[in-house]
């Protein structure tokens, strides 16, 4: 992966809210935070971040960054649309940028309607449990993957 | 329940049309209308609506009015969305507002689809099938949590 | 509705256990206080009350009240009957007076045999979440249909 | 089958509603009236007939009439509780007297829950969809069988 | 029911078979037996007899029968159609003649397959479990019907 | 598509009754009208048209047409066999003539049973709801796809 | 557990019934034999027995027993309600006393509805397949829970 | 149909990328492709043509074109919304204008999420197989409509 | 097994189309030198052979095969209505010579609703997968049995 | 039961961590120790005892314990495999010894996988959810068979 | 198939208690006897013969004969593991050997749980419901093979 | 995480054959490969790798593991016992270190089987469908925990 190209960090609903509310669950750290420790973590990389709550802005999102040359790849973390939107996953599947499934806790540890992924038979994999870490591990992934 | 802080009503996609749509079904009233007479109901309460179609829509709605220290309270009634978003149900589990679900007709009673809200585990509680009444029941509700 | 008639509050099995047992998941409130609070709030209006543990009895109250041109509705909290009596169902649809179903915690948050109500597609509507304040807005939405 | 034996037939929940309510669905032929036509119809029979809404009180009814030697057979309308109780399904396997399972709608042409008959793998047959005249069928039923 | 119309006894798939096969299950009436048997008991009626293996031949004897003014009634055992057969429920959906379903067994004490007919939705009524007594009970819920 | 070539026009079980029976529902007009219409609106071409109640029948009939080479295509509407013929659809997947699959009615907005189709994944395409012009617009399908 | 208290055993619809019929399957013992038998083998402990009929009545029965502090703990048969009364299993879950749950035969070797027991979740435990000897052993571990 | 009125096609998430992804999958005509031939084949009619990302747009595009009553119809391709947005559904249903349901692949024939449309019981037809061709069999269904 | 007896092999629908459409898949030999390699495969045998379309037809040819006393056996590919034919298995469970089930490919390794075989729990046994060469294994099978 | 014969106690995997992890949930108690005190509380009897972590283990010695004549019955917690191992469950039916089924905790208030046991049909009986105390009930289970 | 080859036949957990156990169900004949005479029906063959209880054992297995150039194919009966173990399954997927699923009764005959094979999908064909005679057919097909 | 300690990388079943056998879907990697490249990654880690075939193998490597205080964590790749194996997953949640699961395939994206975790539910996170790249960030996720 050349230095000319970029990788684009999509999060979807209430994502936003992270560190804001609720600091006992998900702890005190903002997206904002997550976004410049990934940054921080790799700072050869020109890191681009979006967050939006609408499905249709996230396949938007997803289309722009997969048809765009300079893109090398997208961690993509749907939130709520993972377990309910075809709309994102046809999205990932029109598009040839490799696209990496994040999820900060562990999904399949959860309730029933949370266990099904219409994303992940679309992506290229999936990272899940680890927290604001799992960011980092999907850029090393997509690294990986040249 | 001071008289400082307003209650928010949220609509979801469709509930712009009624009364303007099928009065046989719906009746002649609309929403403007029931607005209208919920105000008429509680003079000495400062009730804010909206009604929106997008589901992205509706959760940045319940995250500004959930966060907002004036808001004492959401009627929600997310129409279509009630059955089909966990986004939405993420938004209303994101805020510390007390949100009462609504629906016109008594869900429970329909069709297969929508006899499931996946509002109602992170709703404080749910009133449904009885018309716009259910709105002034609504915020009579909030009222008495305090 | 004038004020000869009189409304008619039935609660299901274990009702009559509320405030004796596990008072800190249900409160200390007992059943008469509930309806002692429900006669306070509404002081214009002759509110009986009848509680039963059967399947049986629960029917012949609601055929007792229901064909009683004197009662003018029903607040119906049939308690575990809500999820496995069609015989309650098939009662309130024997009758033309309106029944309204109230559950103190919000059923559709529990566990799956909870989420199914046998009553509410024959219920004229639904109230749950509020706790004891829900009969109150039960016999409020009866007072509504006129 | 000889004279000295008698037939019992045994009607479950709301079965006492007949021809009260909702004419215009069931007709205005009372319970009573079906029970004279019954023994109009087989004037040489002696018919013994009893209405309970409650389930033990079927189990009761059951049990007393299944181990009376007089008893010939049983024509049973369990309402209800066709669809929901194991207790009265366990009280006819449990005598030897011939019971048949009577309904008065086509139970299999309704809704869902009301197209599984707990009672019909331990009654001898079944008559549905007749009326009132499947009362007298299931009577003719009982004498063909000896 | 004048004396001038005909009753029609339709029977299906492998019904030929009775009382040749397995008469220790089935016992040793054959179909002719159980027709002859039904005529005498009904003198008086014409009853026409018809038994076929193919799906689409009872499709045609059922719009024959059922389009024939002079038809008063069809008693159909469908044997295993009733259970896979859409095409014989909408021939008899599509006759106005009314039509009693009779089983020999008691289908809905057998294996799961056997539980679900496809014909009672769109039959008069049904009949099963008294073995070849129930085309008797069939003929009589005809003449009943007027 | 050359002119030497025909269309089969292939219709199921019950369709011979159209316009006879329930004509409030299915309207006046027969099988033979709208064969007539059709041929009428493509007065160019040679439509061939069969009805049969047999499921061997269609199979047999698929298999005719399908292996003729002045076969151009095959409109089929396969009525109830539609939902319950895995035969029909090996015949329809055994052929290499491009068939599509009518439906009077829209068969997803029916039943369960109906909103099952066993064809639709070995067909060249759907329509339906469309009434007698779905024929029309299924043999003008078939001319487009050369 | 102290010599004051006494246990209380208490038992569902039909249990009367054993021993007087079916003895080939049930045995020739009797619910009274069965009782008698556990009072000799534990003849320092004061033993009350129930049997009732009605799902209200075994609630009212729970309910007693268990806010009587005089009752050390419920050996519960439910028979058939078991598996059908969530009416009994909130009893159960309301009153503190341990209650044991017993079944004469294997429930879970027996038809898939005899396989869900709706009071294990709220039981201290079960003891099922050793027949009337089940009794004993429930009262035993109800001495060994101290 | 007057010349006055006009028809709208409205399509849905990712639609736009045809033609210009995966062209050996769907082909290498773009959705301007696909409507300006359209177009062609309809010279006489006014067609408007919007695409949006979003199921609160559709939403909104329904309401507009559905309320016009200078709209004839509205041909609609929701893409991966048709099977999973209620809100879609509600808007069909709440307009008076007809919507034909149209797909380019044979959705039936794809996997199980996509052999569910929620909008086919509130459309007045589907389409589905026929590639580009089917708008244009969407349009003559219409206006055969009248 | 004597030389005087027959096995009949009895092929269903779409079966007689092998060897002719699409031999990509299965192979170029059509049914008749199936047979005839079967034939010459057992030269001291009479191996009778029928192919039907019509599930009546196979029912037929069973009933007949299956209470000839010269019939030893019979090998059965009942193609489609394996999945969909309850009939078949009827005919198969009346009759008591046995009937060996075939299938040229592994049915379990294929979609859903070909996994499901009615027909295996009334036949001998079952051979599935090894294509053509799967007869002369039914064949042997049946000569085992003696 | 002869003083010459065995009681074997069989328990499966995970089972030898017990009281050295998880004490909070578990106890403190280690497998030695509940031998220990199982033996100490039939110093009668000879009991064996045998833990493994393999499914094959299991089986392999449910056969050798259930073939060796000196061996009186098997107490049987089989952990995790009790709810995925069909064949500990066939090995149960391979024996003649009577195998009693214990469980430490009540699976049946568990998650919806540890609710299904594969081996309670084959077993003799259950007890489960009163921890340690349950194996010697099992003991004096078996001791009661005789 | 080369004499310098062998044949591996794999007995999974169980199969080596029969004819020691249940002799009325299984017979008296032996694992030993099976292979005995399956040897003596080939003589020109080299048969192998294993028995295994354990999963991961048959894994070994399947694996070391899978993967010897020696071995022509390998006959398993997997008993209880068929139907729950994905681990055997991969591994005949993993080798290259084919390998043809025996069952000595119609697994598609008996309970629910055993009706499902995990084997199917990957082995070249299945052969059940024939007893010990399945081990030679089995082999002979594996001969048919090549 | 100190130098001390080692990190455990245990492989299910089948992994053994991983470059050996069909290396176009798998590669040509084989297990040591893939465990060489690992270390040579992190040449600052003590890694110990062991594979094995058996369930209850993995169940007493990771109670091995789990249970050393120099191991800092475990990398599981339980393979087909993911799907299936409750022991490993009780395994995993009765040691305190943390477990990573690891898949080479997106299995989530394969057939129904595959797309359910036992041991998801009690492992700290998972990654999957980066093929032998996802060991090592499974040894970087641990790392990261500290």
């Amino acid at each position: 992966m050349s230095r000319e190209g970029y990788i684009a960090v999509v999060n979807g609903p209430n994502l936003n809210m992270l560190g804001r509310r609720q600091p006992g669950i998900y702890g005190t750290a903002t997206l904002d935070d997550i976004v410049a420790s990934l940054r921080a973590g790799f700072p050869q990389l020109d890191i681009r971040h979006e967050c939006r709550q609408g499905e249709g802005e996230l396949v938007e999102l997803i289309q722009r960054f997969g048809t765009d040359p300079a893109c090398c790849g997208i961690v993509l973390n749907a939130a709520a649309y993972t377990h309910t939107s075809l709309a994102v996953a046809d999205a990932v599947a029109a598009v040839d940028v490799p696209v990496v499934e994040v999820h900060l806790s562990n999904i399949y540890a959860r309730e029933a309607i949370r266990r099904t992924s219409l994303l992940s038979p679309v992506c290229a994999g999936c990272i899940c449990g680890f927290g604001a870490a799992g960011y980092a591990l999907a850029v090393r992934a997509l690294l990986q993957m040249k």
